[in-house]
């Protein structure tokens, strides 16, 4: 492609309203330019990025045996009705009447439009396994949307759906798409992380997260330094301490602690580490009633793990100030387990500690030497931290630490959660009518290509990986068009890597060397060419590849660049 | 690929609510599936036939310098406010407000987004022309959709937008994307007419479409038996007649025709021919009045023509029964323009008859020998009628014939209404503020599927041509499972003619051939090979084009197949 022919807007100011650095990137480099809150234009150079991370998807998926589909962006609410979703989804959900003044909504996702073309052509065993994927439009809501195609309301999203006859074969086909999700996002160039998820609220029991590993990544994930596991924060399990509790050393104490609400601030005032003090957290239980949970003093709760206890109430609510204060008659920074009038669940790791120090269930007073068992009765047990670095691995191997990622995939064993509610049957070996199990797999494909800008970058620009660069070598001669030997050095280069198949730049604007280089820096090509009389007297062009610190001069041989290039 | 493996649901019986044969076909052979009015998902075989169609769209719009971009499908509604097209388009736009209760619309076109995106990024003439195409779902919320894919309310498109410093430059894109689309035309295998139109409300001056001829086609189009001249009948003009209209030979004389309302029962009555009876037809007027339009008794209105004239309304609205006949005095069928009580257009070919017979503007009575001038004023002159066969083509060489068209693509010169509308604005070479001109140029990429099959299809399925088939070569093994010659003959051709790079879908479900063949006709694959332990006893392969009766006898190797394709 010549840069003459090729509309190319980029700038060097940094967008006021962009927050994040793909998104400045990419209005900045003219990867995308906004048409109104959460919705994007892609404009040429950016869709060509677009378009190689869908060849890559495309090329996998159907190698993994899955075949593409292409269903509509409108459906009618009916479906969503028959799966109890219309009700259940939200505001995020958009809705809209059609002219005939019936309900439709702009699909956010097509469970239930695949479950219904599956029950009208699917009758046998012999039809399953089956795995249908499309790369297509949605639409979420996002009362916030914000980070550019980050986190857009319009995107594209390869969503793929399998159906099967047992929980056996569904196994084997999740596993078939987590080593072909892997295939992807090992060809697309990134480092990225399989870590263990929470369902949400697409359901099922299994489901794992592809993470592209960047600093700004808005997931936490705990990794072990072992390798063995990975887990985004909000499923991470946490392994109850491996020794006992000690026995109680302490008498039980009551001391005023006027002012003193925080853990941090009962600690310090009481000078007793954090750890030896246990919180009480109210939240709204299964019953309608009020349950406490009881942490450790430095450790979170974790509200995903929380919620799934069977007495508390999912989502999980925090009991008001108002309704605290009538319940303990005491303010919230002062509440503790002993003579508690509402049940008591505890993190194993709060469970695990004697002589503590808690609230006093009165204004201004604290207790210490508290002792489960003794002081108060002992707590139901369970796992509601959140977990931290340096805790044991769940899996017993390592030590955990701490990444930040981009989630750009997610794969679901999804059972029968769809299949039942929309009636889907067919017939097993031996006639009998089986509601098929189902997995689900997503992949953001508009928002992998910021993914990969946020992980990989300069203060200069992009730095794309090979594979999805728009444009993979940029030729920038000095002095085009005053210098006849460059321009046919240059004009002879570009042919001879255009009939090599390489996709390739050349920057014919006419421009000054600062102005091509700050552009071909700001765009992300990985490979760049200098052609000018001066290498050239030399028999030489100047290679640079995008992470090099400096250029080194080659042979100006069109083989010679091909090999840079890896070709 | 391998049909045990692809979901492919054929079905023999016709659905009741296809009308058209390509939407019977479609639903039959497992192209599509309906999810809603006017909502069809296309499965595997379909969208197969799509990509190809998209592949050469792509590869012909780059060709002719084009650059691809993704504009969103939700569009704020401040953008079409701009343009004055939020008020102008009906009902076939939908429209919904967000969850912060802000207006959008399910983009039925793209000129409004295109013109912002322009705005922001284009000052100066050095970064003209420019085209933009995309390849995008877009939503018109049709009255009726029907037709399968033909006429759904979402759908593919191909849109390109190109901007211009002058009405030459233009011409010059208009010309090329003229030429752009005869090739498309001609890649994707079918026959087609390139027919002069209306532009609709979509404004400009010029404007062309692409018919695809099938005798199902909704549009009638007025060929020249020359070649030299094409266009929709509804566009197309009519030559005043080359004779002059002859002298008065008869009196005016009044008739009863107690009854006789319509120009038929008329003719019949006083048995005259059709072709010399004028009738009017009452519309609105520009000024808010009435107009009379006469026409020659054989000839039918042309509504656009009509609504064209300076002194009608548009869009044409006719009078109502009751407004006739209070201005009248007298029920529609005895309109004439004797004593007429407001102003008379008449079409050329009704002004140039002499001594005709018409309404008396009286209840059952009519005139004969009415003469233009002697009788009645002098009417205006205008082109008013439909075109029919026979007439002489409007560009001066041979006579019109018919043909029936599906229009699968329509390129426009806009001129300046949207970019005028929507403030654009680029410097010229002299530093003048320059309005830019803009031409756009659409294709229907879900609906030529649909063109395509109405063209080319007999009575047992589609025919497809081999650019756009959705496999080119079909394998089918008669005893595969019990013949290992067959199953060894028939694995290595499949492997070989993989290896060749050719799109070939091997039968190996283990069918009688019977089904096998049904199927291969009713998806339409153009080439079949059966591979059969006779034919291998012989070294032959059978070979059957999908248009042939017959099949015929082939050497029993790779080369003879792909010597066959055309390989």
């Amino acid at each position: 492609m010549r840069l003459s022919r090729f509309p190319l807007h980029t700038t060097k100011e940094t967008p006021a309203d962009a927050e994040v650095v793909s998104h400045q990137l990419m209005l900045r480099a003219g990867y995308i330019r906004k048409l109104g809150a959460g919705l994007y234009t892609w404009l040429p150079i950016g869709l060509r990025v677009l378009h190689k991370i869908e060849a890559i998807i495309r090329e996998e998926m159907n190698r993994a045996g899955a075949v593409e589909v292409l269903m509509p962006s409108v459906h009618p609410a009916e479906l969503w009705q028959e799966s109890g979703r219309w009700q259940q989804m939200g505001e995020e959900m958009l809705r809209f009447k059609d002219r005939h003044q019936n309900d439709f909504a702009y699909g956010p996702t097509h469970e239930e439009v695949i479950c219904h073309h599956f029950r009208q052509d699917f009758r046998s065993y012999r039809q399953l396994p089956v795995n249908f994927y499309q790369i297509q439009t949605k639409f979420r809501d996002e009362r916030r949307p914000r980070f550019g195609v980050m986190r857009a309301r319009e995107f594209i999203m390869k969503d793929a759906y399998s159906f099967h006859m047992d929980r056996e074969d569904l196994a084997r086909e999740y596993e078939n798409m987590r080593q072909t999700y892997a295939r992807i996002f090992t060809r697309l160039g990134v480092d990225f992380r399989i870590v263990q998820a929470d369902s949400g609220n697409i359901g099922g029991s299994q489901s794992e997260e592809f993470h592209i590993l960047a600093g700004s990544g808005e997931d936490l994930l705990a990794v072990s330094d072992s390798g063995s596991y990975a887990a985004n924060v909000e499923a991470a399990a946490c392994l109850p301490p491996q020794t006992p509790r000690p026995a109680p050393t302490q008498a039980l104490e009551k001391v005023a602690t006027p002012g003193q609400r925080t853990c941090e601030q009962v600690a310090k005032f009481l000078n007793v580490p954090l750890t030896g003090k246990v919180k009480l957290l109210v939240v709204k239980g299964a019953d309608g009633g009020l349950v406490a949970l009881a942490l450790r003093g430095d450790h979170q709760l974790n509200e995903i793990k929380a919620a799934k206890h069977p007495l508390v109430a999912s989502p999980l609510t925090f009991a008001a100030p108002e309704e605290v204060q009538r319940v303990f008659g005491c303010e919230v920074g002062y509440l503790g387990p002993v003579r508690c009038p509402i049940p008591v669940i505890a993190d194993h790791a709060a469970a695990a500690i004697a002589d503590f120090v808690c609230g006093a269930n009165e204004n201004d007073h604290h207790l210490r030497g508290v002792n489960w068992g003794r002081d108060c009765r002992e707590p139901q047990v369970a796992d509601l931290r959140m977990i931290v670095e340096g805790d044991p691995s769940p899996d017993g191997v390592g030590r955990i630490k701490f990444y930040r990622g981009i989630e750009g995939g997610h794969i679901f064993q999804l059972g029968r959660k769809y299949s039942a509610a929309m009636h889907l049957s067919v017939l097993d070996d031996k006639g009998q009518a089986v509601v098929p199990e189902m997995g689900c797999y997503g992949i953001g494909v508009t928002r992998l290509a910021a993914a990969v800008i946020e992980q990989s970058h300069d203060a200069a620009g992009m730095i794309w990986p090979d594979a999805i660069a728009p444009f993979r070598v940029i030729l920038c001669p000095i002095g085009m068009d005053k210098s006849e030997t460059v321009r046919v050095a240059v004009e002879t280069l570009y042919a001879e890597l255009v009939a090599a198949g390489v996709d390739v730049l050349l920057d014919d604007r006419g421009q000054r060397p600062g102005v091509m280089f700050a552009d071909a820096d700001l765009i992300g090509i990985p490979h760049r060419i200098v052609i000018g009389d001066k290498g050239l007297a030399q028999q030489q062009y100047e290679y640079k590849h995008r992470r090099a610190g400096k250029p080194e001069m080659i042979p100006a041989t069109t083989a010679a660049v091909l090999e840079k290039l890896g070709t």
